[in-house]
């Protein structure tokens, strides 16, 4: 497909009745390549640091990499299945895990990827492989940023092993991709409550494999993990649940936790409570004093979880609360220790949940000094400086709004923080709030800040803003309070595939009676929303923008200025056919009319700007003005199309004559591929729409043509 | 609007392609009154108990009450604004609380209403009121049960107050009904994160009023209040949390925790932890120890914490753990003790959030005798037990398939549980997994249960599914793993009012790739349903069913038989007008049919069945002999019509004439009244229908007629 460009799109200046405004020439943003570490990375530091970091203390394979040459895995490559692992010894363990520290360096150096969260537990994978037999027992995974050194050792080295191809691996565990991945880990938080079912299932059905759920402390802020390990406790079905408590969080409470010293007593102690002897003393004291009388129970039990809360870390009683019995802390680097806490685990039957509270060392690549990096040749940096993303440009205009704007607050929510958003933090370091993985709370939390006479902006990825559904209905929409949802990441997000597809925000949000519900087709506009939310004080509004890059040669700040609620605007002027875009699919109606207009076939383009309200005049012009309506939108059915339709429906341009062509995300989930890729999957790039529109005027021929 | 009836909707069996069974003549379920508490009562105990306890502790009053007179209240008389509280005495409170709770006692012998959680917390809202200052300072409560103390005192007597009458009270706080109510109370567990938000609003804006945000034991399974309590913990703003710790909980850990005794020791450790010269010596010690070191500060703090965590209860240091300094437990039902701990914690500044543990007895009423029950004429049991609700016949379909496949189980999840389903948790108690509110856990539980090779039916009210929409899509959908989702109250709810509204269900779930997505039109339709989704092993599946009573003359148990995944059925065939109807809508296209042909307009009736896959070939044909088709369904926009439209347009059907209408759920949220009332205002009565036909006819007059 030939990428026709466009220089003015907007050239017809009589049409856009706006506030006049500088109009930069823009290219089609939806074709410009996502940098894909850049808007939405879920890790704070580029990989080179924590490649650095690795390098120095693991040194020796490194000049390989420097070289650029390939590392040496001599027992890596031994390894095709996990089975494997059972006939290593403990040295040849520690040589696994150095060799596969080593390879994901090595492709991180090479690559755009980020295996820093994946380095942390190269050990605890070796060690829950060498003792657990995968995939008769299952282990989950929390977050799939963990889960590679998981995917070298099941057999899928290769879909890992490809430095330099962007669309390699996908970037979760999969069902469906492996055998070794009983349930897919993408949005985080779900492992305890998968692997309980899977533990009770397990029960009923009279089996005895082993369950393994890998949580992470991110995820422990979000609220599933509590309510998950709640009912466990309840439920006291076998299973392993294992901390990894990498140091690296964004848990406000334990980022600002005094880091656990590993000492030799709480390694002692971790031995000491999961040796046999131990426990099988502790049942026999419960069931003693069970027969003694309650009061003597409860507090025979107290003391001992209080005493063990004494000694161990902060957080140890908490999961006692819960219901499970806490182990650790134990090193996350020495396979050791790790294995011998593992296998006396692993060889208890009936003792209910239990809690491996294990302390990785994620965080010491931020020791790194800045001069040691640059030493490094690093692929990564390189395009991302100068390219400025939608988030961006979100983040000037907000920050520009909350200058003159002392009420505006910003909260925000999601499996990372998006870096853009560092620029209103260090703006306005007491007017930014951070929630981390707890969407639920971030939107609730919103409408209280709302109550209390702020103008909170609620920044939420569209995938994670799913999770807060029911208070966005409950607490805001119901209740008509002004809180203005920023969804981020809408639409396609190249190779992070599915899972972190913002596919149904519109068709969810827009159901809602309240809210006003709008997109932005370009970074100005993009500004100029945010002006109006900013504006709109008695009811909820929401606006979508995709991930990607801008590709405005100006990089001057883009002023935004309120724009009239429900009112769209008309781009092109042409007949016989309208393109109605929403959001960032109105460059693509644009590049449609460049490539048709080229075939003689003059047709309108216009920007709907609104979803809810819609702008019934200009679709009434629409309609009463052309023999076809094409709407087009980057999200699932039932959104922007579908209120469209309804409303030509009731207002009877549909019995006039109009034929409405919806052109929507298609009813599927579009696997992991470059954003080009993907659109090109869906059926919304330029040419599509273009082939639809000569389809439509009977013109088949160079519709096909079109698509070749 | 003249209820006409139609004996037998389904004469024309000819047109039934299903396997032969006996039908029943049925009524319109939609325009049967909701028994308002059968379906979905919070509360699994009949009102008249509570009100017979409370009658044996709080003697006096009862005898007018039996009488069928009114109760005498002389200082809830003399009460028109919370202020009025501060120049009580504590003996005046004490016959506040009194006249509160033989009001609520009166109203419930005399009405449906089941004010049974409020009268637990009597005590506690005097108090609170005499303590704080609504509405400067905030009160938030967490579940709408609780609030009619807080109603009463508040000027809305004359709302709470009009036995007999079902559509008199809001069942939700609500921050547009009342200043005293900072923001609406109805899904429970928002209250921490709405008052955090105030609480920094406050800060922020430089303000001094109190936050005091109610929580209760039910909400204490639910991920939200943790996510709130961490963040709390975290961002250290003065807010005041009550743990209403009612002892009648669905919180499976704290229903099986010994009953914490309310014993002298305990309630002097609550005086003296809230005490200033206590909190102020922490204060001061934390302050000494930080000067000396870290180490020496932390092990002083943990020494203060856990002590108070062995000489308390259950669940103290958790709360501790997140961040939250404990206070408790204080008896809920002492007056003067309550206002002592609460206004020594209003006092203080800058003490971060503080949790005040009240221990109220709500589960007293278990324990009054059967023979006193019935001794009390009680309205509210007649009407109930021959009611046969659609719950009940899900149930009995479920059980009958349970009982084949021994890998059916049921998981149920919302704010209260149905009593339909005891009759499955009683014959399956292994294979029923109630985890409260705890919605999020439930669905992704349920995906491992089924990657563990049983077949969940995972059981969610319409409007508490919102809950879980990402654990929906990213737990179940994109990985395909096949769970069954009953969504309960699909649609209006009556006098649940917006709160409860399952509205958006049919939309959100709709547009989820690989979702099947189903409703059916009738209990035996329901059976059918049950027995399809049994079958379906290689996918997700859902199907919804309304609040509300069946009113089949058989109480025949219905044996379910699988129909064919996306094959509708047409009911009635006519000519010109083709109602295809979703689910429960299907009897009001069957009642417009019956208006219509008594004024000689022949419609077609179809049950579509299933929104996805669409039945396109009966779509199809509906649009090729027909010149309008009306879609109705009992949801939002973007739902099943919106799919409907969607087809029939890529299908080129639009284009050759056929005119659409959908009928939907209005886009407004309908406030609480009667079943039918709610019905008229949404415009989904059969009346509606037929007038929509009647108008597109262009017999204008006769529609108009029939809307009087």
């Amino acid at each position: 497909m030939s990428s026709a460009s466009f220089e003015h799109p907007f050239g017809i200046s009589a049409h856009i009745n706006e506030n006049p405004r500088i109009l930069s020439p823009k290219l089609d943003f939806s074709s410009v390549k996502f940098p894909s570490n850049v808007e939405f990375s879920r890790l704070h530091l580029s990989p080179s640091s924590a490649f650095c970091s690795f390098s120095k203390e693991y040194g020796g394979q490194i000049n390989a990499v420097r070289d650029g040459g390939k590392v040496t895995t001599p027992v890596l490559d031994t390894i095709k299945s996990p089975k494997q692992l059972k006939n290593l010894s403990t040295k040849e363990l520690k040589q696994l895990a150095d060799d596969i520290r080593s390879e994901l360096s090595f492709i991180m150096s090479q690559t755009e990827k980020a295996f820093r969260a994946s380095l942390a537990v190269v050990e605890l994978t070796v060690a829950i492989h060498y003792v657990f037999r995968s995939p008769a027992d299952k282990i989950l995974w929390d977050v799939e940023e963990h889960t590679y050194p998981h995917k070298l050792l099941t057999g899928r080295r290769s879909l890992v092993n490809m430095p330099g191809e962007t669309t390699d691996v996908s970037d979760c565990t999969c069902h469906s991709e492996s055998i070794f991945d009983p349930i897919g880990a993408g949005h985080g938080c779900n492992s305890i409550s998968a692997g309980l079912g899977m533990a009770v299932a397990r029960d009923i059905k009279g089996q005895r494999e082993r369950i393994v759920a890998v949580i992470s402390n991110e995820t422990t802020m979000a609220g599933q993990v509590y309510e998950a390990m709640s009912n466990a406790g309840y439920l006291d079905s076998n299973m392993v649940v294992i901390l990894n408590d990498s140091r690296y969080s964004l848990h406000p409470k334990l980022e600002e936790a005094p880091k656990t010293p590993i000492n030799p007593l709480s390694s002692t102690l971790s031995k000491l409570q999961s040796s046999k002897f131990f426990r099988r003393f502790r049942e026999l004291a419960k069931a003693l004093t069970k027969r003694i009388g309650r009061g003597m129970h409860e507090w025979a039990a107290k003391v001992d979880e209080y005493a063990r809360g004494l000694l161990g870390p902060q957080g140890a009683t908490l999961f006692e609360e819960l219901g499970l019995y806490y182990i650790g802390p134990v090193d996350g680097h020495n396979i050791e220790d790790l294995i011998c806490v593992l296998s006396e685990v692993a060889s208890l039957d009936s003792m209910g949940p239990v809690l491996v509270h294990v302390v990785t060392r994620e965080d010491q690549v931020v020791e790194v000094g800045q001069d040691q990096m640059t030493e490094i040749p690093n692929s990564l940096q390189e395009g991302i400086a100068d390219c400025r993303t939608l988030s961006d440009c979100f983040v000037e205009a907000l920050v520009s709004e909350a200058e003159r704007d002392k009420d505006i607050v910003a909260v925000h929510a999601g499996m990372g923080i998006e870096p853009s958003l560092d620029l209103f933090k260090n703006s306005f370091p007491d007017r930014f709030f951070n929630v981390g993985m707890a969407e639920q709370h971030a939107v609730t939390f919103s409408a209280g800040l709302s109550c209390g006479g702020l103008k909170p902006f609620c920044i939420i990825p569209s995938t994670f803003l799913q999770r807060a559904y029911d208070q966005v209905i409950h607490d805001v929409d119901r209740q008509k309070i002004p809180v203005r949802f920023v969804i981020s990441g809408a639409g396609l997000v190249g190779s992070d595939g599915p899972t972190q597809c913002g596919a149904f925000d519109i068709t969810f949000m827009s159901c809602l009676p309240n809210m006003v519900v709008m997109a932005p087709s370009d970074e100005v506009e993009l500004a100029h929303m945010v002006a109006t939310a900013a504006q709109i004080d008695d009811r909820p509004v929401c606006f979508r923008y995709p991930r990607g890059a801008v590709a405005s040669i100006s990089n001057a700040l883009c002023c935004g200025v309120p724009i009239e609620i429900g009112k769209g605007r008309i781009l092109v002027e042409g007949k016989d056919i309208a393109l109605l875009g929403y959001g960032s699919m109105v460059q693509n109606c644009l590049r449609a009319q460049s490539l048709l207009s080229k075939l003689g076939v003059e047709v309108t383009v216009a920007d709907a700007r609104f979803c809810k309200p819609l702008d019934i005049k200009l679709v009434r012009q629409l309609c009463k003005n052309h023999s076809f309506l094409i709407t087009v939108e980057e999200g699932s059915i039932g959104g922007f199309g579908s209120h469209v339709a309804q409303f030509i429906s009731l207002d009877g341009q549909l019995d006039a004559g109009v034929k409405w062509r919806p052109i929507t995300l298609p009813d599927t989930y579009i696997e992991h591929a470059s954003p080009q890729e993907q659109l090109t999957l869906a059926g919304l790039t330029g040419n599509h729409i273009a082939a639809t529109a000569l389809s439509l005027l009977g013109r088949t021929r160079e519709a096909l043509l079109l698509m070749c």
